[in-house]
């Protein structure tokens, strides 16, 4: 079974407008709602692909029970820990070809809500093959929050964060970390020219040393893989169209997929279309 | 008591952002949730001057519980009738002087479900001294809807809505028909150039015949009333700033409000600050 953390979900409300109104009232033509966050991607990944998976994390509040039904109605196991506050939304207005996204920050965690998560996390780890921790951390949980539950998990963890928190979860010993090429420019304090190759990997290794692979999702390029033993870069074998939101979140459930469990995330890469950047 | 009809709530969230990225995600500074639509601000203002009131209405999952959460933490007394739909929710995003509005259309209802409402209804109006029914109607109701609920009734109704509902509301012989200038001139087929003087009250009195008053709310400017014993005009004795929003909602509170009410809405509009207009 693999446990996939999400402390932050989110009900991802979509609204279709023809043409905005910025000053006025639009009756959007489609309304989509569906529970969001990197960490349900990655769950819902998992069980498409037929993996045993059991979401964890806080929720509160009407949206928070909106999340769960929605997950109960996509069968895939989740056990959150209730908070008082109510879990966020977020809303995308889509008009034509632009999207506008408004991201709510999430409910305050208290001190006693987080204990209590903490418990139930441990009491699930010790049945798991592996944890995937994904996406932001709510407000009143330390930078330090991912980094402890990696240490305590006991089995191998694949990281998805961004920010502090990336860097303290890769310096506890993640078996994988999983910036894009954004969020590990944001860590290396400036523009990164390279798209995958050695300089990249060596960016990669350098701000998140600690983590035994950082794989770095490049968008459309693929992806880079930096481990102790080398270097590896994938790139899609076709060009795939429609939306791409959730498409970087899911690549953190492939290691931890079917075959590709214990580690074995180079035999992950070379199963898609690997050469080895030297 | 009073009961408040309202068919189609929903749940009001605000976003407030600095300057909208229209093409990126926003982070909004405040975040506000609560229970929105016309007859949930008479509600309000009813309960505010301490009249005893009962919220009616169609209600269904996690917003529409949102929506019955949020007027128990309000002290607003309600019992909507459940549907399988999901209530709606509305989405402003207020980026310094400019508003943008996203309404959902709401959920369908079925027919099954609106008899449940038309014996809750009925129950209830046998106990109160008068109804107002205020709002849209959801997808799924005829524009006869408001029209057989005040026919219904067996107390004065006071009626704010728009379209044909409206027009057919009026012709039901409701107590008090409450337009905005907008919606009066929607059913008139054109712009009205008068504010407020004997020509408005003249379309008033003739697109919704059959109701026992017109009020014309003129937003700054006041209202006007139009009845068969001729037509007055109130403005407000001071500008007042702020965030309209629901003012003109609230108008339909007053004539049954307190001291206002059987009918006297001509006491009321006294109240404020009258003229006759001749």
């Amino acid at each position: 079974m693999i446990v996939v953390v999400c402390l932050n979900p989110a009900l991802d409300v979509t609204h279709r407008v023809d043409a905005v109104d910025w000053g006025g009232v639009n009756r959007p033509r489609a309304v989509h709602a569906r529970p969001g966050c990197k960490g349900l991607n990655v769950a819902r990944t998992l069980h498409a692909l037929g993996v045993d998976v059991l979401v964890l994390g806080l929720a509160g509040g009407v949206t928070g029970a909106g999340v769960e039904a929605a997950l109960r109605e996509l069968g895939v196991p989740a056990a959150f820990t209730p908070v008082a506050g109510e879990t966020r939304r977020t809303f995308s207005v889509i008009d034509g070809g632009r999207v506008a996204a408004f991201h709510e920050p999430g409910p305050e965690v208290g001190a006693a809500e987080y204990a209590e998560f903490r418990a139930d996390y441990q009491k699930a780890v010790a049945g798991a093959e592996a944890v995937v921790l994904s996406g932001s951390l709510p407000p009143g949980l330390p930078a330090g929050t991912y980094a402890t539950l990696i240490q305590a998990a006991g089995v191998p963890a694949v990281l998805d964060t961004h920010g502090e928190a990336l860097r303290r979860g890769a310096a506890a010993g993640a078996a994988i970390v999983k910036p894009n090429l954004a969020e590990l420019a944001a860590l290396a304090g400036g523009p990164l020219a390279t798209r995958g190759g050695p300089g990249l990997a060596a960016v990669a290794a350098g701000e998140l040393s600690g983590a035994q692979a950082v794989v770095v999702t490049l968008g459309p390029d693929g992806l880079l893989a930096a481990t102790a033993d080398g270097c590896w870069r994938a790139r899609p074998p076709a060009t795939v169209a429609g939306n791409a939101t959730g498409a970087g979140d899911a690549v953190a459930a492939a290691p931890v997929a079917g075959e590709f469990r214990h580690q074995d995330y180079l035999g992950a890469l070379r199963a898609v279309a690997v050469e080895e950047v030297r």
